[in-house]
């Protein structure tokens, strides 16, 4: 893809550049641990990009690309803190590999790492805005957190305040990441607010897609073992969607099935997916994935001030949901 | 004390005025209370007297003040998880009143917050600094804990270590708090300057006599049992200074007692205080606070472009040493 082809391996060399090991080592290595365990530096080419998309040299934006990922980083370490998570992109997660303390703490020093390459950003005059961007969507990822968590123990979610959830924990990020990317090249207010727009939306479909892609993905292009979440009794879109819309038996096995911790693995992930596809939930989500990747795109059509192409985002969007499952 | 008098209740009010409960409950309600739960506002006072002090309204350094408060909470939400500790200023931790998850998670929500009224402050012509100031601090906060934790396990502290880490872990805090509210205030660079060392002399000062105070204060003054760090086998100044002056002899009963973990606890304390007392220290601490003092106080006959009486900084420092222990 042509926006991953070029900026990726400029996110690459700059981390390069940028290296996080320094004194005091227990500090600093897993911060250099977590940052060197690959992924697909998502945030940072969307911040490039969308400098690069109003005509402005995307170099400026690498301190704010920088930021974004670095804040991802800290929010996975502190997020598999709370989850128990062992395991991140196959490898121990920071608190497996280290211990939770230095976990916190140098998950908190990323945070502080990631406004201080935030400020690095050449023009000074664009620090107010970046800073007040970057507060703001640091705020709705860990409100977004926090929804996750209170999510797990309670029976009562809407499909409306799942979307929210996500739209705080996934979309925002993508959302401020372009939003820093943009005024750093030098956006105008309508066009701040369609980037804006086009981030939430493909973040939202981005999180509803790596939802059906945990459920219904093909287990070697994903790279996972498929059903992570319904062994959770994770309340995604889907299931609640499944609710919603099955007749009381189907609810009923369902509801049963959401509660189960002791029985077979593998039966319980048959049994739920195939209620999901009897209820044609996978058809539904895919629907609903292409109605937010239709808005996100609509919103791009709607910039003025685009000096470069729209092609990349546009791709970008399209990727989520035509890929072959 | 003047300076204290002056600032508490405008502290206490702006407090008040900038309520952090919000929604999701779940993540701002911990906040207000650790935010609630009192202390000496000595950072926020620092903030607004060093802005006072170069001829500005002490208002226009306000949300720099709740800045400082907010992170300084934010580091005992997370520290008191990392030492397992049970109480703060005599209630429960924010970790032990309601669960780890949500004391990691609403501390993130802090460190932001921070940032967030920092950029509060009207002249935004300011801000890039005021954050620069803040970003170096909250590093160095975060490497002086790293180094605190570190120095748990090990047998081999030096004083100068030991002095370092205090510098890092407690005097940048009181640095940058003064330093924010001499930038608001229109300090010049040399003024900069001495108002910075005075705050980390001060800081040091200060964590002396904090450790000075667990093992040798009035329990009722003090308001907490004396000999904590003693039974938590703490290698503070005072202990570090005894291995190095003492005679073989005290020298391996102070290492048979900091090793002990089973034994009558006021025992403990008692034999390790009179090995102190034996040897000098407690005139020996008072010293060295006292020659930080006065250094601290050298500094401020150096500022030339005071517009206010440093009386009140002058009062701070001596409260340091001056008071009946």
């Amino acid at each position: 893809m042509q926006l991953i082809q070029r900026f990726y391996p400029v996110i690459m060399d700059y981390l390069e550049q940028n290296s996080f090991v320094r004194e005091p080592k227990g500090l600093y290595e897993p911060v250099d641990y977590i940052m060197q365990l690959g992924g697909k530096r998502l945030r940072p080419i969307l911040a490039l990009a969308a400098c690069d998309l109003f005509g402005t040299d995307y170099k400026k934006a690498l301190p704010a690309a920088l930021a974004v990922e670095v804040f991802h980083n800290f929010s996975l370490v502190h997020d598999d803190i709370m989850d128990d998570a062992t395991l991140r992109r196959g490898k121990p997660t920071v608190h497996e590999k280290y211990d939770t303390n230095t976990a916190i703490l140098s998950g908190d020093v990323m945070l502080i790492l990631a406004y201080k390459s935030l400020c690095e950003t050449a023009d000074k005059s664009l620090t107010p805005r970046l800073i007040d961007i970057f507060n703001e969507t640091a705020e709705l990822v860990c409100e977004g957190q926090q929804y996750d968590m209170e999510f797990e123990t309670s029976d009562e979610i809407t499909i409306a305040q799942y979307l929210k959830m996500i739209e705080l924990k996934t979309a925002a990020l993508l959302r401020g990441s372009l939003q820093m990317g943009a005024v750093i090249g030098g956006v105008e207010e309508d066009d701040f607010y369609h980037i804006s727009e086009y981030g939430r939306k493909v973040g939202i479909a981005f999180q509803l897609q790596d939802d059906f892609l945990d459920t219904f993905g093909d287990n070697q292009k994903v790279g996972k073992k498929r059903g992570g979440d319904i062994l959770q009794n994770k309340k995604t879109w889907m299931i609640l969607k499944a609710y919603e819309v099955a007749d009381p038996e189907r609810k009923n096995a369902l509801k049963t099935w959401m509660k189960d911790k002791t029985g077979d693995e593998d039966q319980k992930i048959e049994a739920v997916t195939k209620i999901l596809e009897d209820l044609n939930i996978p058809d539904m989500t895919v629907a609903l994935m292409k109605k937010y990747r239709d808005e996100a795109l609509d919103h791009l059509t709607k910039l003025t001030g685009a000096k470069a192409a729209v092609s990349g985002l546009e791709e970008l969007a399209n990727l989520i949901i035509v890929r072959d499952y």
